[in-house]
Order: structure tokens, then C-alpha cells, then sequence
């Protein structure tokens, strides 16, 4: 089902009980901050269309295929975090939907609940829910939270919502808890449908998510030539929608999009009409609706080549392995990809350090943005380890603690332009 | 051993590799605000005088006292949490030494490693760590860290810091995770000694911190009374002193105290000059050199009549059964008993709903003071759903979140006078 005309949202959005008047306005500032940080790229790939779309599709069409979903007796999970195995909700008809907030317009609304001192993430996303601006609120039968940090932590006590444990060291104890949530994953899915999952719908599942997976990972080795084909900002873009839109439309899409660029490479059709310094983006997380460090370092002459968020490698890295035939040998598989990931919320994370350092060879990076959310301890902290690790390969780092409004753009943009000359040696600039 | 003249300790500070100067400088800090904070009391029991000492001598005495035992062998390990078992180090024959910070002054000089928007316990123990002024920075074997909240956890990482591993749940999987950690944590002190710890040096252990555990809960039984014989501040000091002072000379100091306090309390001889509302300090730890809260609530005409935090009844109030026999068994029950301290790690943390409640009705008290520390997002955040908890039975609370520095002190009286006059009817007041 697709809502057409402007009638047609206005009573969907009422139909979710949403305040009508504080949406229009989270609409006009989603619009007018996407205006601003992609539409004035010159050399756009004509399939990121499809990617634009899905973004506004984030707050109309998108909802209303989730209701008619639901309407035909469809189930659906809330997930915060890529920690979330997808691939067992989907394999028990489960749709899990990501609710992580990027938008700065609802931050304040979260104070309600939440002290002001925790990230934005958590403000943004819990500030949607309290002002009726979250059109997937009522649309799922749980949220399902998980225990990375200590703000999302909490917030999940505060207001009642399970979480998956995530263990916070490496050992095999730890992979013994984490198989254990895996299980319990699957037995909350399995009750939530009413239906066991069969070998043969999870080997499907495993094999629709490694799709996705894949062809980010496609689309993102095209980052790593000397001219990209796509921009740092729409392959943020690319990942953000990674979230939201159905996996098969998004499988489809990316299909184009990774055709597009290969043709572009072939034509010599670089995204960046000028030459510019290689740059990795590492940190916290950008959800959809944050581009602004994106922005300020394409938009100063720099090239993002490579993410390492979770809107970034993180997310496409690992595939489960497709060798398991039993559903007991693919829920290992399942729980071994996750905790591959590495999150700052392990300890030690060495892991991260290793994945960066190789990263930065395979992506030739000349330095590397570390985008903190402020209060994020765990990324924050974790910088300096990171900076230690690329301080002996010789690549210079920029750290920008930061949130989701708009007011310290250029306040970051003198710091992004000092560390461009820095390394294209224009000026002598220090990195701190 | 006692350092007698300043001459002395100026030689034990440099053989300890310090920065003379400005260690001088955060003992004078250190020594100013003791005397703001606790001086001004009029009918604190004479043997407070004990505390007051030892408090002095843990930039003293004590430290000589810990180098004179480490010359004739002795080893010790650094703590930063009461999540270590003491009873396993002493077992051992090996010393713990708490190091958490609880002064402003050092707080600067963390920033040469850490942001600033971590927690002020973090900032202060690397600050004296980093300024040369922690005269156990060389004591120890090695420092052993935990992984409670993500700023302390990322520290432990950043610094090269081995860490225990507490879970974020109370499963039984949690518990058996916690288990393998104690576990270990036998491992490493047989290991750093080189000899098995046996079932009767642990048994002595046990029983020897429970005895410290108890005298500290009857201390804190007689704040139970209309008329407390000791005030908050003092038996703040007291619970912080427990960290450092030698076992043994603070369980008999204690014994000493306990004596007066019963004479006290037969005399009818209160802490307090002037009646007022009882009051429940609750949150982050307060350690040493931290008492500002405290001050500031009981000059301000209120008792704070239990301290529920670190500093407080999560120390004392749970033992280690001394039913078992075998060394298996005794460990069993030391991670047992660890593993009910309702620290806000915990996700959800219902043992400390329930805690406090019951806290609330034996110490009657009328009002509750949630001290936070600064960006600590666990106690922040759980504070709104106490406040849930404590308004169904009509007891107000009020938010106080702080640093280790002196300038709200004001900002800070004005809040919690008005708190005052809330309870007692006094004026109107709004708590939030």
C-alpha cells in the first residue's frame, strides 16, 4: 500500500495517535537538514534517488507498509542496536524495525524522563516517542533493548523494556552468555508468532541479511579507489536507509546502485570533483537524520573513504556462516557473527584496534575523524586508545564530540579545515 | 612504622617518586576542606578523633606503613570498587588497597588522558595517579579494575588495566560468569604470592571482614533512633575510612565507637543540636575527601540518617555466610554475596527498589537526597525510577548532581533549603 496524498498521511498519522502539528515539524526539519548536508553534491549517482526517497519514505510509505503489514497479522520487534540478530526474527516472520533516532529535532522533548546529560541518540529517540512524533510506536508489539552502554541501559530499566545482555569481555564464558541471549532471542521470537522456526526459513533468513550485507560491502570496496564512485555522505545515506527500508526493496536498490558505480568507475566518473585528502569516519553511531560531521568534512574538501560505525562496517563486516545445516549449527553461526562485532562497549576491544589499523591500509587513509556523541564515554574514551594505534603508522586523527543540532557547525568546520591542511600540508596545524 | 617529622614524610614522598610541591598543595586542599565540611560540628562523639586521624594519616602514617610492609615482602593489589573480594586478597596474604578519588583538587590533571565529561571519581584518581600525588601509585602489584560503568571500563582499556568482569543482569548465567570471575580473581592472588590460599585463611578472612561489615552495621543501626548519637557527616567518614585504615586497627576503632555511641545514645546525647527531617542520601559513591552533599544537608538543619550508596549500607550491608567449610563452598558464598550489591550496573536493578524501600521504612526517614556525580548515567538515570518507587508511598526526593569541586556549594544550599521547608511545611517548595 502506498499513501499517496497529503490526506491520506495526515490520517495515517492520526490513526497512529501521533501529534500531527509536532510531526509537520519534525518533517520540515528532517527535509531541510538533508537538503543541506547532500543536495549540494555535484556528482551524485542518479540511483541515490532511490536511497532519498527511502529516507522520506522513513515517515510515510515505510509506516504504511508496516500497518498494512501488521493489519495481515504481521509481528514486529523495536531494535536500538545492530546487536539485534535480524536474521532470527525475520526466519520466525518477525519484522524488526530499528527505532535509533538521528534527529535533533526531538532531543529536548526526551528531559521529560531523561537527564540532558546523555547522549542524543537516546535523547532523540525516546524524545520522539514522548512528543508523538514516532510513527512506529505503537507498531510493533515490543521494543527490545540491549546492554551496550549505560544510558541505554538505564533507559530500558526506566521505562520497562527487556533487554538482550551483551557480555562486556571476549572470553569464552562471555560467549557462552551471549549464545545463551541468542537462544533466548529466538525462544521470544518463536513465542511472539506463535510458530517454531524451521531449518529451512533461518538457512533463508541467513542468507537474505549476508545479501544485504554483501552488497554494502560491494558498494563499499568501490571507496577504497583512488577516485570513489559514491561520497562519503551517500554512503552514509545508503547504510542509514540499510535500517529502515524493507530488505528486499533495499537489496534491489543497492543491485542499481552497486551497476551505477561500477559503470562510473569504468566511465572515470568520480563522486568528488576535486582531489582531497582520504579520511576514515570512526566513532559513535550516525542514524539516520545525523550527517552533519559527514557534511562538514566532504563539504571542506576532504573524502570520507571508509566508515567504521555501526552506520558503517560494523553493520556489513562479519556474514553469518552459510555452511550450517541444523538450526542449532545456524544459531551458532548467528551468535558467532555477533560477537565479532566490535563494540566499544567490550574490554578490552582489541579487536577495534586491529580492524582499524587494517582498515586503514586496505582504504589508504591519510587520517581519521573520530565523531563522538557527546557523553558517549565508551567511543570518547576509547579515542585516545585509537590515536595510540595510528600514531605509530603515522595517521593523524580529529576528535569532534558533538550532538545532533545544528549550532556548532561551523565552531566544527575552523577544526576540520585546520586538520585538511594539516595533512595536505597547506598549514601547520596540531592535532592535539 | 610512623613518620614522625615533616622531614620523614618529605623523604618517604620523594623515595616514592612524588611531586612534592604539589602533593603540599592537595594536602592543603584536603585538610580545608575537611575543616569546612567537618569541623563545625557541635557534639561529635570523642572517638571520631580515631577517624578524623585516619583520614589524615591515609597521606601519612599509613602509607609508611604499607611501604614498611611491602619491604618485608608483603604484596598488594590497587582497587577501585567494592565488586573486589577483600576476603580472597587478605586470604592470600595480599592487600587491597582502594584508590578511588573523592578530591576536587587533582581533577585537572586527568585531562591530559581522559575527557572532561567523565565522572569526577574517575578524573580525581588518575588526576593524583598523573600529578605524582597518589603515594600508592607504586604500592601495589598491580592495579585490578571492574567493569561496572562505561567510563571506569574504558579506563581500565586505555591504561593497559587488568579488569574484573561483572555482568549486567542477575540470570543464573550472570551468576555463574561472576563466579568464574571470583574465581580467577583466587587465581591471580595464589598466583602474585605463590602460595595456595587454605580454607582456614580464608575462613579467618571472611570472618574478619564480616566483623568490620558488622560493626559497621551497628554503627549505623543506632541512626535508626529519634535521636541519632552520630550525624551523617561522621559516619560518612567512618564508611570511608573502612577503605583505607589497616583491617584490623579500624575494627577496633570501630569497637571504640560503638561503645561511645551506646553511652551516647544512654545519655541521651544526639549528633544533633537542633531538631530536623530525616533524610536518606542515596546515588554515585561519596569516597574520601568527598563529603560536600553531606555538609551542605546537615548544615542546612537536615540528618541524613542512612547513606544507601557505596559509602553506605551497599558496603556493610550483606555478609559472607560463615557456614561453609570447604574453600569451594566459602568461595561460593563470597560470590553470593557480592553478587546482591544493587549497584545500578545491574539491568533491571529491582533489588534496589526494593532496598531502598525497605531502608526508607526502617530508618523513617522523610526525605531522600540523590547525589549524583557528574555524567555517572547508572545512578542518574535509576534515579527517576526510585523517585517512582518512593512516590507511592509519599516520600519526596531531590536531585542534587555535583562534582568534587566547591563552587555550586551556594547553587546547592539554595536547592536543598528549599527541599527542607518542603518536607517540613515550612513553604512551599516544587521537587521536579
Amino acid at each position: 500500500m502506498e499513501t499517496t496524498t497529503p490526506d491520506d498521511r495526515s490520517r495515517l498519522w492520526a490513526d497512529l495517535g501521533m501529534n500531527l502539528e509536532l510531526h509537520d515539524q519534525l518533517l520540515a526539519s528532517i527535509d531541510r537538514v538533508f537538503t543541506h548536508t547532500h543536495l549540494w553534491q555535484m556528482s551524485r549517482p542518479v540511483s541515490m534517488s532511490l536511497f532519498d526517497e527511502a529516507l522520506h519514505a522513513s515517515h510515510g510509505s515505510r509506516v504504511a507498509e508496516i500497518v498494512e503489514y501488521r493489519r495481515a497479522g504481521g509481528k514486529s520487534v523495536g531494535t536500538f542496536c545492530i546487536y539485534v540478530p535480524d536474521e532470527i526474527a525475520l526466519a520466525a516472520g518477525v519484522l524488526p524495525i530499528p527505532l535509533c533516532g538521528g534527529s535533533g529535532w526531538p532531543v529536548d522533548y526526551a528531559d521529560r524522563m531523561f537527564p540532558r546529560d546523555i547522549c542524543p541518540l537516546v535523547r532523540s529517540t525516546f524524545g520522539m516517542a514522548f512528543s508523538g512524533t514516532c510513527p512506529y510506536k505503537t507498531l510493533k508489539e515490543y521494543p527490545l533493548g540491549e546492554t551496550t552502554c549505560d544510558a541505554k541501559k538505564k533507559a530500558w530499566d526506566l521505562l520497562g523494556i527487556p533487554s538482550l545482555e551483551l557480555p562486556q569481555k571476549k572470553n569464552p564464558i562471555d560467549r557462552d552468555l551471549w549464545r545463551s541471549e541468542v537462544l533466548r532471542f529466538r525462544e521470544d521470537m518463536e513465542k511472539l508468532t506463535g510458530k517454531a522456526i524451521s531449518a529451512r526459513s533461518l538457512a533463508d533468513s541467513i542468507r537474505l541479511v549476508n545479501r544485504k550485507r554483501k552488497l554494502l560491502q560491494q558498494i563499499n570496496e568501490l571507496r577504497k579507489l583512488e577516485e570513489p564512485p559514491i561520497s562519503g555522505l551517500d554512503a552514509l545515506l545508503v547504510s542509514q536507509v540499510a535500517l529502515n527500508m524493507d530488505i528486499r526493496a533495499f537489496n534491489e536498490a543497492c543491485g542499481k546502485l552497486v551497476e551505477e558505480l561500477v559503470s562510473r568507475v569504468k566511465k572515470g566518473i568520480s563522486a568528488y570533483p576535486a582531489p582531497g585528502p582520504r579520511v576514515m569516519f570512526a566513532g559513535s553511531p550516525a542514524p539516520m537524520g545525523f550527517a552533519k560531521v559527514h557534511y562538514i568534512v566532504e563539504s571542506a574538501g576532504m573524502r570520507i573513504v571508509v566508515d567504521e560505525s555501526c552506520t558503517g562496517q560494523r553493520y556489513y563486516r562479519d556474514l553469518v556462516d552459510e555452511g550450517a545445516s541444523s538450526i542449532e549449527d545456524m544459531l551458532e553461526a548467528i551468535a558467532d557473527r555477533y560477537f565479532r562485532i566490535d563494540c566499544a562497549c567490550f574490554s578490552p576491544n582489541t579487536e577495534r584496534m586491529e580492524n582499524v589499523q587494517q582498515t586503514a591500509g586496505d582504504y589508504r587513509i591519510d587520517g581519521l575523524v573520530h565523531c563522538i556523541l557527546q557523553y558517549c564515554h565508551g567511543y570518547d574514551i576509547e579515542a585516545k586508545a585509537l590515536d595510540k594505534v595510528l600514531g605509530k603508522v603515522g595517521i593523524p586523527t580529529l576528535k569532534v564530540v558533538t550532538d545532533y543540532g545544528e549550532q556548532d557547525e561551523e565552531q566544527i568546520r575552523v577544526r576540520v579545515e585546520a586538520f585538511r591542511e594539516m595533512i595536505t600540508g597547506g598549514a601547520v596545524a596540531s592535532n592535539g
